[in-house]
C-alpha cells in the first residue's frame, strides 16, 4: 500500500518505464503549495495533515469499536430513510414517489435504539450518520458521525463510566501511537516522527524540540451541576484550562459603576480576572485589551444587558486603575474573593472584566462574560502574551434543565408550552422531585443528561431515558403540549415504550469532534474527507445541485412561485 | 448483558423484587407466538432467530472488517449528502433550504472513492449506506449497506483476489462459530448450540441430529463468462447447485416441434434436463409439473418468444413421451447432448423443457428458460421431491458486456445513445480489443467487470474503472451521448482522474445479502433490525410520513396539482 508506508529512503533502480496517466502542466506542485477546497484530491493528495488526519481517524474508530465490542455492546445498523418527528431539530426530508409522502433523515438513531432496548437487547452502539438541517454556523456539517451507544438497565452511572473506560482506552492507544506538537496537533505517528528525526532531522513537522508526549489522562473524570458551570465559567461546556472563575459581585459594587455598566433594575454582575504571561508588562496588557475590545464581536457591544467593562490593574494610576469603582469599590470586592476568582490577588497588567446579566435562573449555553472570557483567552494566545497550555481537561457536565424557553433553542418541538426539551424529550427526570417539579414549575425540573467536555468543547452528551409509556406521553402532551398530529409521530416509541420496556440509558459520542480535539485541528472540516462549508455545500463536488424539472415531476413536487 | 450471555439454567433467590414498568395483558406471548412487522420491537423481542441473525451480523462485520485493515485498506467515511449525478439508478433527492437545490443520497460512493484513488490512497474500505429509488422487487430496500472498497494500481485480478481473502477469512471465522441446520439456515452459535444439547435435549432449533457444520470453501473460487454463463444456466448469476446444463437444441429439432412453441422465425431453441428425487416415480413427477405450470407466473405463459414446453419421460408411452418431437426427435437430442447437459442419460420422470428465444447475442440479466430453471428446482424442493443441497457455491462471473440496451436497464445515464453502462459509465473496457469496439461497436464491447455470485445470489460487484480522464469523457459524451448538463454533473470526477490518476479498481459487497445467504435467511430483512416492505414502508416506525405544509414551505416546494 503506497499510503501505509512510512517514509524513508531506497536507492531503486529503473528497468523500465510505463505510461499510465498524464499529468497536466497547470498543477504545479511545490512542497508549500497550498490547494483550496474545490480541489479536495489536491489537498487528500499533497497536504500531509490532512492524509494524516484520514489514517487518525481511522485509527480511533478501530479502537473505540474495539472496546464497545469488548464491554459487550452489540453493533447495530439503524435507518436513515426515517420519518419526520418533532424531537428539537430542523430534520432534512426525502420526498417519496407516493404524492406528499416523504421520508425524514434522522437528527440521531435515539428513537429507533431506545426501541431496541425495549426489544431486550442488553447494549447496542453504532458509528452513524446524523443529520441536521441547521445553520451550519460553529463548524457544524450538515451530515455527521456519531458513536452512538445505549445499554438496558442502565442509570447514567453505569454510561458514564463505560464512556470512561471506551475514551480512556482510546487515549492510551493513542499515546502509544501519536505525538503532540508544541502547537497543541498532533496526528503524526510515534514511528514516523521518529524516523522523519533521525533521517531528515530538518524537517519542520517532527522537529525533535516541538514533539512530546500526550499527557495521561486519568478517570473518573470530574463532574459538575449545569448550575455551577454556568455561575463559575459562564459557560456549560466550560474549558478547564482557562484559568480563574467568573465571582458575583454585585453586591459589592456601587450603583454608580452598576448604572454605567448595565440599564438593567438590580442585575446580577460578575467579575473576572485574567492575567496574562508574567513577562507582558502593563502597557502592553493595556494595548492588547484595547485592540481585542475593539475587534470584539458586536454582539457583546450591543447586548442590552450592558456591554463588558475590562479594566487593567496599574499600579502607577490612582486606585490602581479601578477608580470607576468609587474608593471603596476594589478592596471591597477582593475581600469578598474567593480564592478560585484570583481576584484577590492582582498584579499590574492583570485585567478584571465586570459584565452584568439579567437576574433569572441560568438557560441555554453560556453568559455573555462566558463567550468574554474565552474570546480573550485565545486572543491571549494568539498574540503570544499567553503560553499555549496542552493539557486534555475532561469534563461531565450533569443536571441540565430539562427544558429551555422557546427563545433559547433552534427549532425544539414546536409544543404550546412555550419551551422545548433541553436536549430531546425522552430524558428523564433526574429525581424524585423533578417528577413533581414536572406538574409545579417544568423549567426547574432537572434532567438526567450529562455531557462530556473536554477543553471547552462538547464531545458529546448522553441521558437516562424515560422508560415509561404513560410518563413519556405525559412530558410529550401535558407538559411539552404536543397537538395529536405530533403526538402520533412518536406512536411506535410509546408503542415499544408500553411492551414493558427496561430502564435504560445512552450516549451519542460526536466523533469528527472527539477526532478533531484529539488531533487539535481547528475545525471538524479538518478530519473529513469531503467535508461542506458553512453554508452546507461540497465545494470539490459541487452539492447541493438544481433540482430537474424531470424529478420534481418524478415526486409530485413544483418550486413554489416566489410571492 | 442480557443479551450476550448463553441460555443456561439457574437457581435463583429471589431477596426483593421491584417494580419498572407495566407489562400490559393484551400482548400474549407464548413459546410460539408470531408477531407481526408492526410489532417489530417484539419480534426483536421473543423471535429468537431474529435476535441471532443481530448477532450473526455484526459477527460478519467484524471480521471483514479486520480482514480489510489487516490488508491495508484505509477507512474512510464518505458523504451520503451528495448532488444528481447520472449514474444510473433513480436517486432519492434532499431538498435544501436554497430554492431549487437540491443534495441525493448517493446510490454508492462510488465517485467519492475514485476520488480517494485520485488523491493517493492506496486503499480505501468502508461500510456504507447507499440508496436507491426503486421498485422494490426482488426483496431489495431503498437503502442498503454495501462493504465498499477501492485499491489503486490494482487490476481486477488483485481486487478479486483480495475479496476471496476476505470472504474465506469471515468463512473460516463463522465456521467455528457457527453451525448449519438441514433447511440451510444458521445463526445458531456453536456452543449456544452444544450447551442447548446438554441442557434441553428436547429444544427443535438445536436438537443434535439436524445441525451439521458449515462446509469448508476453498479459494480461488471459479470464474465464469457473462456468455457462457447465460448459454449454460440462462442466468448472469447462475446457482451452480441446479444440476445439468442449457443445451441449444434448434438444430436437431423438427420445424414442426419449433413452430409449435414459437411463432418466431428461426429462433434458437434450448433444452434442459431435471430429474426430481430418484423415488419419485413418473406419475408423481408429471403431477408435480402440472400443478407447477399452472402455477407459472404469466409471464412465462405470455413470453412474446413463446412459452416453455416441458416433457416428462415415461418409459410406457410411445416414444417415451416425447412423441411431438417427432419419430427422431428425442434420438437426435441425444446425440447431440454434452455430457453437462444429461440428456443422453433420461430416465422414467426426467424432465426436459424447451424454450425458444430470439436469435440475438445475450443481454440483461437471465434467460426465461434461466428463470424457469430456478423456479422449477425451488419449487421441487418445496414440494418434498428434491433433497436439499447445502453446499455453498462461489462463483466469479466475468466479461460482461460494457453497455446494455436502455430498454434492459432501469434507469441507466439518460444519455442519447439508446444503451446505458451495464453497471455504470466508469467501468474500464477488458482489453486492447475492447477499446477498439467501443469506435465501431459498442455494444460488443466488455468490460473490466466481476460478479461475486453464491448460490445463484449476486453476493457483490466490482470493476478496474476507467482512471484517464480523456477516456472518460469519451465514454460519457461520445458513446453513452450525455448532454452538456449531464457531463457538468461529472466534472469533479474529469477533474480527479485529470491529476494523474493512477489505475484503479474495486468491489462492492452487499452486505445485508452476504449475512442473508450465508445464515439462509430467505429475505434481507430477516437481518436488518428495522426492515422497510417491499413498499418502501418502515411498517414498525410508519415512515415515510405526510409532508407538512410547514416544511414544503421551508424547502420552496409545493405539491403538484394533478391535472
Amino acid at each position: 500500500m503506497t499510503d501505509a508506508s512510512s517514509p524513508a529512503r531506497f536507492d531503486m533502480e529503473i528497468s523500465s518505464i510505463r505510461y499510465l496517466n498524464p499529468f497536466p502542466k497547470d498543477i504545479i506542485v511545490s512542497s508549500d503549495a497550498v490547494f483550496p477546497a474545490e480541489s479536495r484530491h489536491l489537498q487528500l493528495r499533497f497536504h500531509e495533515r490532512l492524509r494524516e488526519a484520514l489514517r487518525f481517524r481511522a485509527f480511533l474508530k478501530e479502537s473505540l469499536g474495539q472496546t464497545m465490542n469488548g464491554l459487550g455492546y452489540l453493533h447495530v445498523e439503524t435507518p436513515t430513510l426515517f420519518k419526520s418527528t418533532s424531537e428539537g431539530a430542523r430534520e432534512f426530508l426525502v420526498p417519496t414517489r407516493r404524492a406528499g409522502y416523504a421520508y425524514a433523515l434522522p437528527q440521531s438513531p435515539q428513537q429507533y435504539k431506545q426501541v431496541l432496548m425495549a426489544s431486550g437487547l442488553g447494549g447496542y452502539y453504532q458509528f452513524a450518520r446524523c443529520y441536521r438541517d441547521e445553520d451550519h454556523r460553529a463548524d457544524r456539517q450538515p451530515e455527521f458521525t456519531q458513536m452512538d451507544l445505549e445499554k438496558s438497565f442502565a442509570t447514567g452511572e453505569t454510561i458514564m463510566e463505560d464512556v470512561e473506560k471506551v475514551v480512556q482506552r482510546a487515549w492510551d492507544a493513542m499515546r502509544d501511537e501519536y505525538v503532540l506538537k508544541d502547537d497543541g496537533t498532533s496526528f503524526i505517528p510515534v514511528k514516523r516522527a521518529s524516523q522523519q528525526q533521525s533521517l531528515d532531522g530538518s524537517s519542520s513537522t517532527a522537529n525533535p524540540s516541538n514533539i512530546s508526549e500526550y499527557p495521561h489522562i486519568s478517570t473518573p473524570f470530574p463532574r459538575m451541576k449545569y448550575d455551577d458551570c454556568m455561575t463559575l465559567y459562564g459557560s456549560d461546556k466550560p474549558d478547564l484550562r482557562i484559568p480563574n472563575t467568573i465571582l458575583r459581585v454585585d453586591e459589592k459594587l456601587s450603583a454608580d459603576f452598576v448604572g454605567m455598566i448595565s440599564h438593567l433594575e438590580s442585575p446580577v454582575v460578575e467579575a473576572w480576572k485574567f492575567s496574562l504571561h508574567e513577562d507582558v508588562d502593563r502597557r502592553e496588557a493595556q494595548t492588547f485589551l484595547r485592540g481585542f475590545m475593539e475587534n470584539l464581536h458586536k454582539s457583546f457591544h450591543q447586548n442590552p444587558d450592558g456591554a463588558p467593562q475590562a479594566l487593567v490593574y496599574d499600579s502607577s494610576k490612582p486606585l490602581q486603575g479601578f477608580s470607576a469603582l468609587g474608593p471603596e469599590g476594589l478592596g471591597a470586592l477582593q475581600e469578598a474573593a474567593t480564592p478560585e476568582s484570583g481576584l484577590a490577588e492582582l498584579q499590574d497588567g492583570d485585567m478584571v472584566v465586570f459584565q452584568a446579566r439579567q437576574k433569572r435562573p441560568h438557560q441555554g449555553g453560556s453568559t455573555k462574560l462566558g463567550e468574554f472570557r474565552v474570546a480573550l483567552y485565545h486572543a491571549a494566545i494568539e498574540a503570544g502574551l499567553l503560553e499555549r497550555d496542552n493539557s486534555f481537561r475532561f469534563l461531565w457536565v450533569t443536571d441540565f434543565p430539562m427544558f429551555t424557553p422557546d427563545e433559547e433553542v433552534d427549532v425544539g418541538q414546536g409544543g404550546s408550552s412555550g419551551f422545548s426539551a433541553t436536549h430531546h424529550p425522552f430524558t428523564a427526570p433526574l429525581g424524585p422531585e423533578d417528577v413533581d417539579l414536572l406538574l409545579a414549575d417544568p423549567l426547574k425540573a432537572r434532567g438526567d443528561h450529562y455531557d462530556l467536555v473536554l477543553n471547552g468543547v462538547e464531545l458529546g452528551g448522553g441521558s437516562r431515558r424515560i422508560h415509561v409509556a404513560k410518563m413519556q406521553e405525559y412530558v410529550l402532551r401535558d407538559i411539552l403540549g404536543l397537538d395529536k398530529v405530533k403526538m402520533a409521530e412518536f406512536s411506535h416509541l410509546l408503542k415499544a415504550l408500553r411492551a414493558g420496556c427496561p430502564p435504560h440509558a445512552g450516549f451519542a459520542l460526536g466523533f469528527d469532534r472527539f477526532v478533531a480535539v484529539l488531533g487539535g485541528a481547528s475545525s471538524v472540516r479538518d478530519v473529513i474527507a469531503f467535508p461542506k462549508n458553512n453554508k452546507g455545500v461540497d465545494e470539490f463536488a459541487g452539492g447541493p445541485g438544481r433540482i430537474s424539472d424531470e424529478a420534481l415531476e418524478t415526486y409530485h413536487l413544483q418550486l413554489k412561485k416566489r410571492k
